[in-house]
């Protein structure tokens, strides 16, 4: 028997890189909810800059417990969803099964060690702008490559196995010794463009990049994360806002994950991306006054939106 | 010839205050622009705890011209149209006429000084919660106070002059020595209240201090309006924000003056109220961050509006 891969989360990131692992020739098997007879008949649709394929048989179920204990659960809900998992991973493993969270922010390692164990667990950043149009096509924007790392302790050989999978699927793959340092440098991007996308009146990143006051707050806010990172011991260079503006500046126009979710009536990734960084920082003495608004503005905004 | 007075600007402060001079017997002239026949007709009435009155008979002038010269000017324009003043001031002017404006937040006697000479200028803070229903119809939800001062000077005899017509009208009415620290004082509820009831959701005072995240972060902001006012020069106790949220506390909810703005698409007093405070903040070496972000977010909040 080969190496079987379970996607738990068939958002545009499941569905993504699902099935450009099951396009290269892996065992993979998804858990998706609701019906399943649309994706059963067409398959997935995968576009995108050098890629256009349709998987036509898609393994797909209602429940964990079809699929049965595989080598690899990949986790790619919401982290708003993550209580869920407690009950859908547990189907999943075998003694040696790891459990790759390839979700947003911070936490979800900590989360699924708690559960699972902090032996099985690897964490994934991944840079991708991605939309899942529905649930048999999914569209690649731009970029794609994914960081994977151990949690709690360098690369093991078995990182590299799962990144040698990634890699002979055509995703660009590199293999970290400190994941919390990546997750952190992610932060970097993802707290002021995901958060400013929403509470400075639903814009994309040109909008926020083009406009000199909001690109002037976007660097405070970087500067916060950074100096959060090193109080909390991952030590992201000064400098390390610089990459993350320049990508912003020439890329065109894209609508942060958190946006696309705000727009789409979905529950936000609040916790993950701001609560839980607020938190560490001000557990380590780090002050990210900016940070810390645009999380208490989030809650509040997506609270009077439910309420409405 | 009594003691003229020209109120300039028919909203709710301009039309309230100047239908309680006029209804104690003060000789007093709106500029009021557009269609003047039904305040010809029906003149204005006022509602309020206490008061219920009506000034049958409105002198009202579609031009300051037709008002000609004036012993004190009351501007209550919104200060986004100081620009129209220019224009409309002089013809209200003699030798000594003494201009008042009744706005929120920092520049404006600057503005008025800068036109018409800074020994004519006098500011007033207004206390109150007041709305405009129609040009014939103002009501008063609560307070109503006013405190008065000389532009960077202390008090005059003629500030006295100006209090004893206010007394006399059934207004509170209180003088200070020292205009810029009343100012910044203010400052302490209206850049966390009328920034917070607009970027936190469209929410009242009852919902920001009801939130235990954003009454916390209310109170950073006024530590902020606190700090920056000292550096400034004007010597507000720390403990100045305590009067300010046990106010807030105790009043039922109330939309500010800012969100009843923007709910009804009218031009925001930004500059006034976060921007120029934020300037002068950055020119004396105090740090804002929480009052910048918000500046900023409104900033791109109404534009965005205004394009769509």
């Amino acid at each position: 028997m080969g190496f079987r891969i379970a996607v738990v989360g068939s958002g545009a990131i499941g569905s993504y890189y699902g099935a450009k692992l099951a396009h290269a020739g892996s065992d993979v098997h998804f858990l998706m909810r609701g019906d399943l007879s649309v994706v059963r008949r067409d398959g997935i649709f995968v576009r995108g800059e050098g890629e256009n394929f349709r998987i036509a048989k898609i393994n797909c179920y209602n429940s964990t417990s079809d699929i049965g204990p595989c080598d690899l659960v990949i986790v790619a809900i919401k982290a708003t969803s993550n209580h869920d998992l407690v009950d859908l991973v547990p189907p999943l493993l075998h003694e040696e099964t790891m459990v790759l969270t390839l979700q947003n922010g911070l936490g979800n390692e900590e989360f699924l060690a708690g559960h699972f164990g902090a032996q099985r667990i690897l964490g994934g950043l991944c840079f991708i702008a991605v939309d899942r149009h529905s649930k048999t096509e999914v569209e690649r924007y731009a970029y794609g490559q994914v960081i994977l790392g151990e949690f709690g302790r360098p690369a093991q050989p078995r990182t590299h196995g799962v990144g040698a999978e990634f890699t002979r699927a055509s995703v660009r793959c590199t293999v970290t010794d400190d994941l919390a340092l990546e997750r952190w440098r992610k932060l970097i991007w993802n707290i002021p463009f995901n958060g400013l996308s929403i509470v400075a009146g639903e814009i994309d990143t040109a909008a926020i990049v083009g406009d000199k006051n909001l690109r002037a707050l976007t660097l405070d806010l970087m500067e916060e994360v950074i100096g959060a990172a090193n109080k909390c011991g991952h030590p992201l260079p000064k400098e390390a806002w610089r990459k993350h503006m320049e990508r912003s500046e020439t890329m065109s126009g894209y609508k942060p994950s958190t946006l696309q979710d705000w727009e789409a009536g979905k529950p936000l990734e609040i916790e993950a991306i701001w609560g839980e960084p607020v938190r560490r920082a001000a557990a380590a003495g780090a002050k990210m006054p900016r940070t810390e608004m645009i999380y208490e503005l989030l809650k509040k905004l997506d609270q009077v939106r439910r309420s409405q």
